[in-house]
Formats: structure tokens, sequence, C-alpha cells
């Protein structure tokens, strides 16, 4: 299996790729749990090139080149530091870098900036967020985490909560969700952010169930996983609102005790306090290892990428 | 050939040194691309320094490195983040890091100070540009280019464009290329960014012809080389002035007409609109394929510095 | 001898632990030297995660990993860039980062933030400072530093200058000495910036000597090892007492004619006008020898930590 350049969750709607993504991460963990990784990418350079700050994404796409026998040259502030202060556009930023590396991974503010950085690119290009746009290769370790914890795809209930308005996390991974069967969303969020109307149709095209909720409490015991996202009080047209609601979003060990025994938990991370510091210990908790799956999600990534060429 | 520090253009007054260069440079390009690098560098560690941001020259330094096998550590930005804000001075920086790295490449916005690093340093020290100073791996990689593209040094005619007042570029490349025979110079510049004196009595000096001009539409058909570079709104008196001559400096497809069939364009990059993007289309732009060119050029420079240690 | 975190000079109180140390790293310096070293952390990742801006200490803990063998990721201001500025706790970074790497070296302006996170992490942290808590490699290699030089640890003279009161380096390098026989102290620093009681208790349950004098020139004659540091401007309640005593503090070639010819000088570094220019010559002058020290003291410390797992 070959891959180019990775831009958007809509070049994955197929569950046999995604099967097999998921059959080469579980591969990579288990040679790492072993310590008997290959080097498939020694002699190969991963250039990571973020006009804007995310230490984690970057960490867990250098750490899976590096585990694999790959290098890496990156630049943790593009946007400050680059001939981008000189006028430089994206385009000739990546013709010359294209230049220097076997592949490029870009995170950048502006939506389109990566597909139009895949247009001058003489190598692949990854997506690892631009802005508004989308961050496929989180959509990717997202619904991994799902199979992995649950052990199927088909047959389960997702409760999304928090800002669903402008979440591209819940955006992609609703759309991969919806290429398997019986599927039930709860879409958990205040009406200021509730889910567009885009994705709604979407759902309602494909018949696949879904309820707009404003409490968590009212979906905690009808869940197999709950997805919880940061919900920003500057997303609020009062203060007044943002009072009223923000315990609707918040998880701690007393709502915790009507989730399902069999659910897990979810979140993009970084969270702020949607999260209670006491759910943690919960073996529900899956979020930190949703992360460290991003760590095998982008390895098979990176294998399937470069590592026949 | 052995190699210890990169400081200035003028180390590198020799015909048969520059054509073993080019040579080593053009056995690296040749491995890359058929994937037979070897890792001669294996166990070395280069520090890149760098006290302002030039992502494309740092990178360009580090694949250089990391493809012939060897390691780098890299600071992008010093200035702010090093003890320089403690008040610790060059030299003692320098002093210390030398003794955690087998090579320095240092870039500062002072002019000297790749020299004064030079005198302190237990290791190699390459200059990549100490402001109003030199940037000695730039000359180098531009005269390769030319001598690449055209498959000769000697018979060539060169025009020079834009900022000729601060563009170290031109003055290195000038210095370079008056070594060889039959080499003719068109200087294309409004009045107040034209050549120094010092560059004008050398050449004279050195019986090479040269004219001044001040419109590019004047020597297109001339020229094998055509040298853009920036000419910054900024350095002009007032903006009368900068209005007057701002389209003479600008390159797009019809002024390519005039442009003989076996010229190159070349520019130090990057851009910002005197070489309109439509350029890019035409066989005669080499800018890429000269950024390109750095990074062969720096591998052999690394490699003569350090490979028979 | 196994490692796991290291978080305060108080985890390495003991002289056969110590001497174990120096071996090992004597053993690299010698490897270095000779270009034999063993890539024994092959396969192992380092993640220097940097608070706030220390490019020498990273440079060094970055220098040592490569050097052994092993990877790096990097960030060299996590404070601005990091999730940070989105609110995201220390304790979830580092949970998060010690899934893609073998060992974490933390910088951080806050006290005690090394302890918290390696009450969090899955893999060993060293704390690379914690504001005004400890840098306890600092320490270690200061006290290895001294071992090397005179040959000896017991039966010494130690001056320490400059500003006894926050200087954390001066703190753990005298608990460190105080497990040897027969040491003498002086400490030299304005009233304003004397020792704290809590280090001055310390050495008289120990029954260690001590003296506090002001002016350095008491103590040139009577001391093996003369331990610098910086006196910052800022630290006094007023210019007048800045001026009365700043000349107390300044090591120049006429103060040096009274020091022993056997003794040493060091300083953490960096210094500002402590030490002048003209010192550097002088053999006794050990302080870049000190801070190459620290390269082969924390490759033994991430050898004890990482090699034997």
């Amino acid at each position: 299996m070959q891959l180019n350049h990775v831009i958007s969750t809509k070049q994955f709607l197929s569950p046999s790729f995604l099967a097999q993504l998921f059959k080469l991460a579980d591969k990579n963990e288990e040679d790492d749990r072993n310590n008997t990784l290959k080097r498939v990418l020694n002699g190969k350079i991963m250039a990571a090139v973020f006009y804007e700050p995310s230490t984690r994404t970057r960490f867990s796409f250098e750490s899976a080149m590096k585990k694999l026998g790959g290098d890496v040259i990156t630049t943790e502030s593009a946007g400050h530091f680059s001939s981008a202060i000189k006028g430089e556009s994206l385009s000739d930023s990546i013709r010359i870098i294209s230049g220097y590396a076997d592949v490029i991974v870009l995170r950048h503010p502006r939506r389109g900036s990566a597909k139009l950085a895949s247009q001058v690119s003489s190598v692949p290009v990854i997506n690892a967020g631009d802005g508004t746009g989308e961050h496929p290769t989180q959509a990717l370790l997202d619904i991994y985490t799902i199979e992995k914890e649950l052990g199927r795809l088909d047959n389960i209930s997702v409760a999304m909560v928090g800002d669903l308005l402008n979440g591209r996390t819940i955006h992609s991974l609703l759309i991969l969700l919806s290429l398997y069967e019986n599927i039930r969303f709860y879409f958990v969020a205040p009406s200021q952010l509730a889910l567009p109307d885009e994705y709604q149709q979407y759902l309602k095209k494909k018949r696949i169930e879904f309820m707009e909720v404003q409490d968590i409490h009212e979906v905690l015991d009808k869940v197999d996983v709950l997805y919880m996202t940061r919900v920003q009080k500057e997303r609020f047209k009062s203060d007044y609102d943002y009072q009223q609601l923000k315990n609707a979003y918040i998880l701690d060990t007393s709502t915790l005790k009507r989730l399902k025994n069999t659910a897990i938990i979810m979140h993009p991370l970084p969270r702020v306090s949607e999260i209670s510091l006491e759910v943690d210990m919960d073996k529900r908790a899956a979020y930190f290892r949703q992360a460290k799956n991003g760590l095998y999600i982008r390895m098979a990534l990176l294998q399937m990428i470069l590592a026949n060429e």
C-alpha cells in the first residue's frame, strides 16, 4: 500500500484502507514494546515545518520518524522565524524545502495551505493541521483508538461533547465513523456551538441516527464513546450564557458514575477544565492512550509514504 | 583536500579548488539521486547556531549533514533564546559550543562575527551569513549553479539586477567570477543602489569589462546569466523614485521573450515581486535548482572539513 | 548501576556513587578523544523540553545523547510555543511527551516542576534546572571538575564568590563537597548576598569549617578552588552599595598573582564582567574545561539511566 500526500480525511473513506493502516499501527506498537522496530526509514529525512506552535503534534511525528530510523529537520515557529518575515510565499518555501527532505509535515494557520503545499512540493506533504481546515492524522488516530479500545467500529454509540461548531477533530471523526454499520451519534453542545448544518445534512443523507442534546448527563448511560472537547469561554455571546452551561460540559467522578463500564472517554488534548484530574485514574479515561496511538498511526503513515520508495 | 574554517569567499579564489568542489558536489547529487550516499560523517556533530532566522539556509546545512550520516544540534534563534540575553559574549558561547560539536555553522547579524568565532573555536566554523559581511556558501552555490547550467565559466555575460549596493551575494559572486576568462558584467540598478565603487575599482584593476545600466530591458538579449535580487521599497529616498523605477526590475513573461534561449535566471531567494510566478514555468528559471544546489555544495564542504579527520 | 529520575543533588550523597559516575565520565572522555565511543543508546529517544532558554545546557545534553548513538526531539522555548499557551498543564504535557521518548530532560522556571514531572512521567526525568530549585547535573559536573583538576576531593579549601544568596549552583556544590574529609569553605559575598542561614547551619551540624569574608583578596592565597559567580547589579539595594563592592568580586591578572599556582578558577557560565578576558589565558582558568566536563557527566548519566534497560 503506497501513499502520497496526506491532506484530507476524505482520502481515507475506505474501511479496507483503514483496516490495513490499523494493522500496521498495531505492528509498530508491538515492535516498539519489544524493542524490535526495524530502521526501515534509514537515510530518509522528514521536514517538520510548523508555522504555529504545536509541540505535541510535532514531537509525535518526529518520534515516529526517528523510531523508524529516519531523521528530521525542524522549525518550531516558522511564522516568526523563516523568510516568511521577508515576505516569502508559502509556495516558494515549500518548493525549496522539498529539495532538502523526503517528506514534509506542515502545520499552518491558513485553511487550504496543505493542499497548496502539495501542489508545488516535489515530495509528499502531510497536513498536520491547516487552521479551520483539517487535521487528518488526528482523525485517523481517533478512529484507531476507538477500534483498539472497543474492539469494533460497527454498532457503537458516540457522544461528541463541547464545541461542535469549530471542532475540526469532531467533523473529521464523524465522517470516518459514518463508514461503519449501525452508528448512533449524540451531539452535546450549547446551541451557539451546535454541529454545523452541513454535517447534519451529511448524516441524514447517509441515514445515520443522531440526536442533539444540551446536557451531558442525558447521554452518559447510553454511549460507548464519550468524546470531550474544549469549550472556550470566549465562544459565548455573554458570560451569563457561559455560566448557565459550563457545568453541563464538565466531567468529574460524580458524572462518571453514570457512564457505562465498557465506555471510553476521549479528548484530543490539550484539556483545560472540562475533564477533572480525578478522572485520569479511571480505566475508562482513554485520552493519554489516544495521544500515544498518534505515534503508531504516524509511524504507519510514514511507512506507507516512504518505506517502499 | 582538507578545509578548516569557511569564513570568506576570498579563501576560494582558486579555479582548481572550485573545480574540485564542484566535482564533489556533482558526485553527491548523483549518489543522492541513486540512493547510494555513504554515511561518511557518521558520529560527527554539527552545531547550527543561528542568531537570526534563516530557515532555508539552516535546513540546507542540516539536510547536508544528515544525508552524509552526521548529526545536528540546532538553535533557530539564539539571539532571543540563549544566554545572549544574560549578557554572554559570542566568544564565550562559541568556545563552549565548540566543546560539544565537530563543526559550527554560524549565522549572526554582526559583520565580522564569523571571523571572531573562528579565532576562539576549537573546531571549524562555517559562516552562514554575518550581517553586511559575507555568506560564502551562497557565493559558492551560485557559481556552481552557473557552471552546471551553462557547462562553462569562461566566456559568459552576466547581468546583476536590483540592489547592487547592499547585496552581499552579488559582491561575492562578482569576485569569484573574476577568476575566469572573458567575463562581461552588466549592473542593472537604480543610481541609489549602484554597485559600490570599491567593486568597480576591483574590476577595472582586473581589466574585466562591465557596464552600468538602469533598465533591465537593455540587457536581456545580451546575457547568459540574469541574476535577480530583491529591490526593497524602503531603500529609496522617495516613493516617486521607487514608482519610476520599480517596473524596470520586474521579470515577467513579456520581458522573458527578449531573453536568450540558452540564458538562465537566478535569484538567491526569497523573492518578493521581482519575478512573477508565471516565470517559474520557464525552463530558464534556475532559481529553485540553484537552491537545491546549495545542498550539494554544503555536503561537499562538510566532507572536505570533516570526512578525512 | 541503574538510575531512574535525576531530580535533586540530594539523591547523590554517596562518595561511592560519585566515584562510579566519574569513572564512567572519564571513560567517555577517553573514548571521545580516541573516536572509539560505542553507540550504546542507539534507538533511544531523549525529549529536551525547555520552558525557558538555555542553549548551552540543551546543547550539552543533546550532544551527550547523540555521541552515544541516541536521538533527540527538542523544543527550545516550550513556554512560548507549546500548548502551554492554550492552558495545558505541565503534568499533561509530560504525560503525553513521555509516550514519545525514553527519557525527558526538563528545564522549567518553577521550583518543584521536575519533581512534579517525575511523578506523572512514564519514563525517567532529568532536572535541567527548575527555577530557584536545583540544577543537579551542574552540581555533578562541578564536583567532577574539582576531582579531575586537583586529583582529590579530600583536604581542599574552596572559596565561593559572588551571589551566594541566589546561586543554586553554589548551594548544591556545597552539599556535595560536604561528603568529603577536611573541606574548608570561604564565602566571599556582600552582606546582601550572603549564604543563607540554612546552609550555614548545615555546615555547622556537619562540623565543616567555613568563614565569611567580603573581599576576594583576603582568600586568594589560601584556596585550591576559586568558584566565581555572577553578581548582578540589580541585586543591590542602592547603586552606592554596588559601586563600593563591585571591584571586590572582579578577577583580573593583578588579582591572579596572589592565587596559588596549583589552584583552579571555576565559573558556571555565562560570565558577565566578574572574570576579565585576560584570565582565560591562565592555565588555572578551568571554566571552559568545566563546561566541557558537563558533556561527559551527562553522557554518563544517560548511560546509567538508559543503557542497561
